[in-house]
């Protein structure tokens, strides 16, 4: 494991993910409350909420409210997701508080992005000059592009890794057609079909094709994987992920009702506390915003380490005992 | 991952580990039934119950009454423990029905074994001859050791592998001395300290003394890492897992109640299927006895397969879709 990065950067992404996807209302002071004690735990960016039609997505109807309403901490990239123009537009409004990424999406299966987007691949790429020009005028000359459904989808069946590279040479292409270059590659398992020799295979075939990109990973856990496909990552030296605090969120495309969502936040640092990486993250913050994330959805969230405990803990606790 | 085992052999845990830990009553059927369908997966070990005293555990009161009760499958093994003189005569009784095997159970930590078990690490080894001559008389000339917090302990912090190794040798003399000799190994991550890299420097360490020995995993996914340990003992070649099928049971040990316990068996066949490494199990049938171990506890177990559903599945309706 002589690759494992020394530090890692952690994306929080539960508030976003997680919010959308509960059936019950959450007030806008516990989304509040949740979000600032994600501030408290030292991790460097929160993705926080969506800019989308609150006739879509009735949680998010609230989107500027939250972000009037979060207390900022020094050091924090909070960021916000946006799916057309408009959204883009209310985000940019707020651009004192948020930190805007030139986001560009596209799935690796066109049945996918059909049923996620409501459009096909050729037609999402066909949109990217629009949104290169929106970036543009925002002052921000790239894209970082998510590739969607990058190992699997339920409707494609398995996606090979020539699949996700022509996709993404499709992406540059037509960025620098219009002047932007490729930044950030993300590589998204949507729906829970990676396993760590196919994290290898993937992760392997993008960095052969474009050295330089900076890989973020995001894992789903619906099928068990997420961590040990963090490992088969972190051994090749990928050092970005996002992932939610709790184990917040879902997944909508699973078999059935309560699939996983995203990898666990603190369950993900956990891990790299314990193979030496470092995260910036206090361990025990980011358990007890888990357990607060399980009071405010109001049922139990998957992660292991807010019932499991840190080890550090018992660490200290045993020294203390011998001495 | 050159090194992954062609096949691994699942030993089935959760009627025994599970059981015990539920409050409320299960009943006979509802036991017998969940045998049943661990017995219809082609998994080739079934560990379904203890004896033991009814005044400590009563969930395993009715043990003779589960093994009068359930269906023999061919090639199966039903296997059950005991931790006393009196439990193995009662399982010596129904030995027409069970497969017996010569436990001898050590932990790595004084502490441990204490609250585990009431006594000493060495009050323990000075029990090895008379199991030793218990086992002879059954026909039975060797011992398989299992050796408890091999990673780590609540109590005494982590667990050098240096420190089991020392056990072992301790169990391997104790043996030769009355004529017995070493048989199986375990390794149990009792408490969930394992990571991968643990998990690779004790396997080498045990591996490196005794070569020939058959190892066996015994993971715990108290804290979200049991799957990625056990792909660090794959990559080792390793071909024993012991597992609980939807994650039945649980760590009394935790820091808050609802910690995870053993590895789930359904995730646990599932890495293998992605893998490419045979286990002889039908997973869609160890993912219904999934859901019929939930229903029968009556309250969500953590097993993933059982939400997220078989990528096979996926696959072949897919691959239908396309054709």
């Amino acid at each position: 494991m002589s690759d494992l990065p020394k530090r890692v950067r952690i994306r929080e992404v539960g508030p976003r993910e997680g919010f959308q996807f509960e059936k019950g209302a959450i007030s806008l002071a516990d989304k509040v409350s949740l979000v600032d004690a994600l501030s408290d735990t030292g991790v460097g960016t929160i993705e926080f909420t969506s800019f989308v039609s609150p006739k879509w997505v009735p949680q998010m109807a609230d989107a500027e409210q939250v972000v009037a309403g979060i207390r900022r901490a020094p050091g924090v990239a909070y960021e916000a997701i946006w799916l057309n123009e408009a959204g883009l537009e209310r985000a940019a409004r707020l651009r004192d508080v948020l930190a805007l990424r030139p986001m560009f999406s596209v799935a690796a299966s066109d049945t996918f992005m059909r049923k996620n987007t409501n459009c096909s691949v050729e037609e999402r790429l066909a949109e990217l000059p629009g949104w290169a020009e929106r970036y543009r005028a925002l002052g921000m000359d790239w894209l970082d592009v998510g590739v969607m459904a990058a190992f699997g989808c339920n409707y494609e069946g398995d996606v090979e890794p020539r699949r996700v590279v022509t996709v993404l040479q499709q992406v540059e292409q037509r960025a620098q057609a219009c002047g932007a270059r490729l930044g950030g590659i993300g590589l998204a398992d949507t729906m829970g079909w990676a396993n760590p020799l196919e994290v290898k295979r993937l992760v392997g075939a993008v960095r052969e094709r474009w050295p330089e990109a900076r890989l973020k990973l995001h894992l789903h856990d619906t099928r068990a994987l997420a961590i040990a496909n963090a490992v088969a990552a972190l051994e090749l030296g990928v050092d970005c992920f996002d992932s939610a605090v709790a184990g917040m969120g879902g997944c909508p495309f699973a078999a059935h009702k309560g699939a996983a969502g995203n990898v666990t936040t603190e369950d993900l640092v956990f891990l790299c506390q314990e193979l030496g990486i470092a995260t910036g993250i206090d361990l025990d913050r980011m358990i007890a915003a888990g357990q607060l994330a399980e009071r405010v959805v109001g049922h139990p969230l998957p992660g292991k380490l807010k019932s499991g405990g840190n080890l550090a803990t018992y660490r200290a606790t045993s020294r203390a005992a011998r001495t």
